[in-house]
């Protein structure tokens, strides 16, 4: 029987990497990445061939979307704005935040998927832990569930599927290692391309999750501070 | 009194150009463009510079979107599909339609007037005369803004604002007419760069629109068939 078509959103992080595993128990994956002008580039690039070549995903799309850096307003993207510190206590929306990003990475998978005949949008988005951004929550992927819906020909049938939404970083870690996800080809460190620097936000969320999880993150560091 | 910032989506046609004139009686305004590789992209960004330059616009962003040409399946971007010639009568979604486009230009939008402090953005979407494009739906826009509440800062108050959704083309050229918009600095059709073709889906809905109007299409055709 031939599977249906997921589209899954790898960045090449801990999130997306076990996203795709649950994909992969029960479509044929079609794997998208963006790149964004993002410090780490090159990196995550490295980490979504190397996690595709894993999986064994022909189907590959690599989207430039070089005009979130005109867009600016990110410490990501705009070299101006310094790379926050983790403060894992802290509340409110972080500098790392570029303004309704999901929704524009969400819009060109549905375009590539309604192209391809997909069926799913896989994306590892994690409402808990993701820092404050306002579109990871639940109920952001829900409305936009409505607008594919309304906004794609009718009979489409695309949804957005979000596996690891209600999970804690742990829990994911977790359940990644039970899928058997190669953690050693994922990167998610928002600083360093060689060694992750440890500190990041991204970084102190991955080494915390690890942490709690007590399994050890196979990625090189630069330091791994214990968090709470 | 400081006017409230409005992004306005201007592709450089008729339906932009009027929605720009609608916008600018209340708002500041800001001008977004996008090349997305469609045949027509350099007449039509000559057509944007032009109409910011007539409403004395200084906040300009173009964003190449190139990647629609990747992802395909478009007759506007993907030149192994011919431009169908108009058949306003015909049903169905057309050849022209890249899909989910608009959520992605929205989405655009909607980061860009985050950054700027905007509070509207207003896009020329037509739902009757737009060729049964899904995404030119006011349910669709509706859905959208619910994404937007969501998706973006607490308190950002941004929503899309469709002037002239409800308006038949005809009326769209009375009104532009009224608001005194410079028609002839506009551009529509799909097809040709230098005189437009008159027979491609936009040419025959933007001509029929000025045939009903009882108004004078300024732009220079190569034939102007006469449309029912």
């Amino acid at each position: 029987m031939t599977r249906e078509i997921a589209v899954v959103l790898v960045s090449g992080g801990l999130d997306s990497a076990v996203s795709a595993a649950v994909a992969a128990a029960s479509h044929e994956l079609a794997f998208l990445h963006l790149n964004y002008g993002q410090r780490t580039e090159r990196r995550e690039l490295q980490a979504f061939h190397d996690l595709a070549d894993h999986f064994r995903v022909t189907r590959r799309l690599i989207v430039d979307m070089a005009h979130l850096k005109q867009i600016g307003g990110s410490s990501l993207t705009d070299e101006g704005l310094p790379v926050e510190q983790a403060d894992l206590a802290r509340t409110g929306v972080p500098t790392s935040y570029v303004p309704f990003r999901n929704a524009q990475i969400l819009a060109i998978a549905v375009s590539w998927g309604e192209v391809i005949g997909a069926k799913k949008v896989f994306i590892g988005a994690v409402e808990e832990d993701s820092s404050g951004y306002p579109d990871c929550r639940a109920e952001f992927f829900e409305a936009f569930n409505r607008v594919i819906t309304l906004g794609t020909k009718p009979g489409s049938g695309l949804e957005i599927v979000t596996p690891v939404i209600a999970l804690k970083k742990h829990e994911i870690v977790r359940e990644g290692d039970r899928l058997g996800v190669p953690f050693h080809l994922t990167w998610s460190c928002y600083q360093n391309e060689e060694k992750a620097c440890g500190v990041c936000d991204s970084c102190a969320l991955r080494l915390r999750g690890f942490q709690k999880a007590g399994l050890p993150d196979p990625i090189p560091y630069e330091t791994q501070p214990r968090y709470k």
